[in-house]
């Protein structure tokens, strides 16, 4: 995995293509696959992911996500900049994704397609990366197509994705069709045409939710997405709760049968206890980064 | 409680922390602790808080807040830039925050969701301060969740704050849950959602409402909310109509037992007589930043 | 009278404060109170107030305005730039306050809220007024509160406000509650809303609809609104249809009864033949700027 | 008629004022009268006016709308700059006036109200004048009164207005009411309250629809709308197909008992074929800027 | 066909005909007629284009529309800016067009009109030309005439083409009506309007669908929409399913009889497998731009 082919993209200037190449590198962890930890859900889903049954109490704290972060062996951990910016300093070792949108989940797709709109400049961020000295390495931004406000989504998301470039930063897009014009939001052939428009827009990197087909193994329903991506390599969202061991596999499954280049996860990992939390990283990161099969991974989670 | 310790924001670049500190300083007097005298309600609420039965009468001359916000001891006055421009300069030794937006509550949500626009770019706060010499050391923004134009205001806020660390400013949101999609604005769990949203938009302090949840005290119902915001402090609205005694053991509790740093009072305090609004400021600041208890309060209080 | 105190508001540069105070004595004539001469209805109400059954036939004529304005006594004139810029030229000895926004009535409050956007920024009204040499020393803007189109309105007042004190000019705000969720446009208390709303955007003066209240004198109804605005002075809207003598009664009601330093009345003026229309602006001039009593100006209003 | 007094616009800079009466005296062929060939339709009635029943063949192709404006008498051409641009070169005696705005008639009022969106600032058609050394010596630009869009085109028409003003440029409005707010969008009071509106905006030239009330001669009903323009010179749109004694006939009372200045005429002219067309032009003009009477100008029409 | 004429259009500046001239006989192979290989449809169709029965298996990866578009012959490559980033650098020999905004097909038109935004400022195409060295010759956008959004697209396609010419790039418009409003999107006098329009805003090229009337011959159906369009030219979308046979005599028709000057095609191309996707290409280019008859093109199809 080692032997990876990074093909920069034509809109990162010569001048930025040493540092497009040490900041990939750096979040694939010099493996090409990616172990993204997603801590942007207290917007995305309020204090739901950190509070309540079955979540950690320590998870209530902010600070839970940066200390995993950096003690775990993970490929970088995606924040909006302004809980980067309360923590970073004493974190300094963590390589921070800026996520650069997001929104609540309280308004229903019955009531409105969802819109989330662009916080910051790629220039702020480039600003806030000098200004604090922190391994600012990547940025992210979700697009929902299918929305009503798709065409404003995909704007930003092509902004984002061409600015970040001229600054040798790596790009993730979060892409979910959703809206009332959207019947099967896990729909391979979807999902495909997800990937497929992130290629468009020039993404390095897609998350998408696993896709699903009734009646086929999901490994292989992964499939047409992966491929329809191109040279944007896809990681897959961590999704719902399940046993580390099943989760594992079907992580495993991913990368070996499907051909996705890692995965994003936030909730499986930071709702558990921090240690557990750490050997739970260091798992995923064995299979995703160092390719090692799930009993590997197992002995690593239970330490 | 002067012991505390200040965590600058990473956003704020190293030229700007000296002045940051000492804002932050400033503004809760060396303790950490803020009592925020808000004076935004002439917009927010128009004629409703300043005049009426059981209003003081000098209630409706806008100078009473000034004359209280420089008798009294308080952390920082906050009102909107126009009214600070208006009288400032007969005020110089008040500490301002300023509200960068504001609304009328004359449309219900049931007829549109609340949008409350940003009236100036920080970069103008800047300059007003600088050419007016005022104590400008804070800005303030409302962001309401949950709303159809949650996504306008979001961004707004994060710029909002990102710029006033550029130059040096405190920062604080007004973070209330409203729209036709929100059930119940002061549900435990959901002003943690609002508190957690506030720190990732990298804010320095909070305001929200008083959590209430049926049958649990409600010190214990507002602990999720603080906890949830971590880094950033959370500051209580001032709430409804009660007796002085119960209004500062209240306060007593949502910082001793909650966790709060303070409170964020308006109607509470300027609808007294000019005498006993600044009595109340006092006490009100004797339990905010001086530590003190509610009997010691209530001498202040009754002078 | 002519001792009144200014209060330069603290947003008008150091460097700006003569041109400002200049500014507010020439348009005050010196006295602090204000008589508006408001020619803005061709937008606003169409050609209704211009021609037709009662008007002067030279009303249609839009020079009457700047015939009128240019030979009465009168503190300001305002209208819109255009308008302005294909007369002033003859009439350069009028004093001019622009009104930035305007919108025909055509469209009724049950079909769509109002809005009224900028037409200009103060940064042209500014080059205006140095290319043409003419006396431009105010602006002006409209905001409909309880429209849902309130916050742009109440965030473009904001900013033509703040731009034009940069520059040293005067401004005035027309507040106007109005919008589907407006019950009682005239309500004293909501009317009070307004002025302590426009004091809020830092507006030198405002004009509103003179308040109405079932069983209460009108004089009485218009105080709370005037001491709502405190430092900002309020001008009432010279309203409908009604004897010259029962108009200056109420003018001289309003400035010594209620506490308003005078009026914006345009329809009573220049639906006049010119003669009678300027005898009328001399007679308000009188009751507004020179402290006369009612019967005085009835002199002067009969020539 | 050579003897019109030009009232050069305030707005004007002084080092533009030669610029602008030369485009003002070219454009109305030194005698303040305005022939103006429309050739804006193909955007605004698509191929409705170019193709069909009773429209000469050679209409179809937009080179035929160059010839006409090239060989025949009139003041100014108007069209939208991508198809000057296209056919400009080898037009370059024509004088050339830049419709800023144009949509198509697809979507009717019912479904939506009106809304035509400024495609250019002025900036860039002063650099397109420049570039291709065309004469552009205006610009025009269409407003919807009494359209739920309103204030975005009240906005844009007084940006355009000012900006070419700027630079010298004479501007024309097309001023339409209509939205579902509109009842009778000829009505004579109605369309004075447009030119009225257009006067408030700076316009130098007003183009309207030719007025109607029952029981009134139209010359009778369109004057109000002319005195209501006062010095901004009013325009009649064509209208429908008429016989062409009857059409000189009505622009000739247009001119002569209404005061107008002239006329707007396109489907009129260019679904002739081309040497009618010209002829036509030709008596056209003769009526508007030479003073002939309907006689004469039909001696010309008939070559 | 050699010896078309090009007229330069006047908005493109004097030091940049060169540049233009060069561009448009490069896309056209010096032929005046162009054959545009259009590769946007992963965002405009998702992978409903590129995955499924009848489509050849390579077709579903990114890199088989530039392997085509690389050993074909063919006159410009047309795709989003991010997928030509992405492997432009490994096919440097290609011409390519970049598509400046695109939407999903998710939304139907019942639910909401069409809105696709451009992604890109003409400036960002003309760095990323720069910065990767790619043979940048062109820019398209997508214009729906009759959505309730056509004002927003007609703005953006009039900028996106007067910019383009200031850097001496060829246009092309993608025309389609689209919309509640539009009831037949293949009438002829409709797509006359489009290319009608087309011409308006100043494009070089303009791609409409193939006009349909009941009871007339294709060819002789098209006719209308390429006179509309005078200078600006004509090219075809490629349409449905149909055999090679008859594709080709459509495409020489449409050329030969109605006057287009030739085709934008993508599915009926990149559906097949590598070898037959390019000899269907070299087929397309000897009818297009070298005058075959079907027959010699038929032949170079089979080989």
């Amino acid at each position: 995995m080692t032997d990876f082919t990074l093909h920069i993209p034509a809109d990162v200037p010569k001048e930025m293509r040493a540092e497009y190449e040490k900041n990939y590198r750096a979040i694939t962890c010099n493996s090409g696959n990616l172990m993204l930890f997603a801590g942007d859900q207290k917007v995305e889903h309020l204090n739901d992911d950190f509070y309540g049954d079955g979540i950690a109490e320590e998870d209530i704290d902010p600070e839970h996500l940066f200390k995993i972060a950096s003690s775990a062996k993970i490929g970088v951990f995606a924040s909006q900049l302004g809980l980067i910016a309360r923590y970073g300093a004493d974190y300094p070792d963590v390589r921070y994704m800026v996520k650069m949108n997001s929104k609540t989940h309280l308004i229903p797709t019955e009531q409105r397609d969802p819109m989330s709109s662009q916080w910051y400049d790629v220039e702020q961020v480039v600003e806030f990366k000098e200004n604090s000295g922190l391994q600012i390495m990547a940025v992210g931004y979700t697009v929902y197509i299918g929305s009503e406000f798709e065409h404003e989504q995909l704007q930003q998301a092509a902004q984002v994705i061409y600015e970040a470039h001229q600054y040798g930063l790596v790009t993730a897009l979060w892409m979910y069709p959703r809206g009332k014009a959207v019947k099967d939001e896990k729909c391979p052939h979807l999902i495909a045409g997800a990937t497929g428009t992130a290629a468009c827009l020039g993404t390095d990197f897609v998350k998408v939710n696993y896709p699903k087909r009734e009646g086929e193994p999901r490994p292989e329903s992964f499939k047409e997405a992966i491929k329809a991506a191109g040279r944007t390599k896809v990681v897959c969202a961590g999704g719902g709760s399940m046993g580390v061991d099943a989760f594992l596999q079907q992580l495993h499954d991913q990368i070996h049968i499907s051909g996705a280049v890692g995965n994003a996860t936030g909730r499986n990992i930071h709702q558990r206890p921090f240690d557990e939390a750490v050997r739970l990283c260091n798992a995923i990161y064995a299979v995703t980064v160092e390719g090692a099969d799930v009993a590997t991974a197992m002995k690593i989670y239970h330490g």
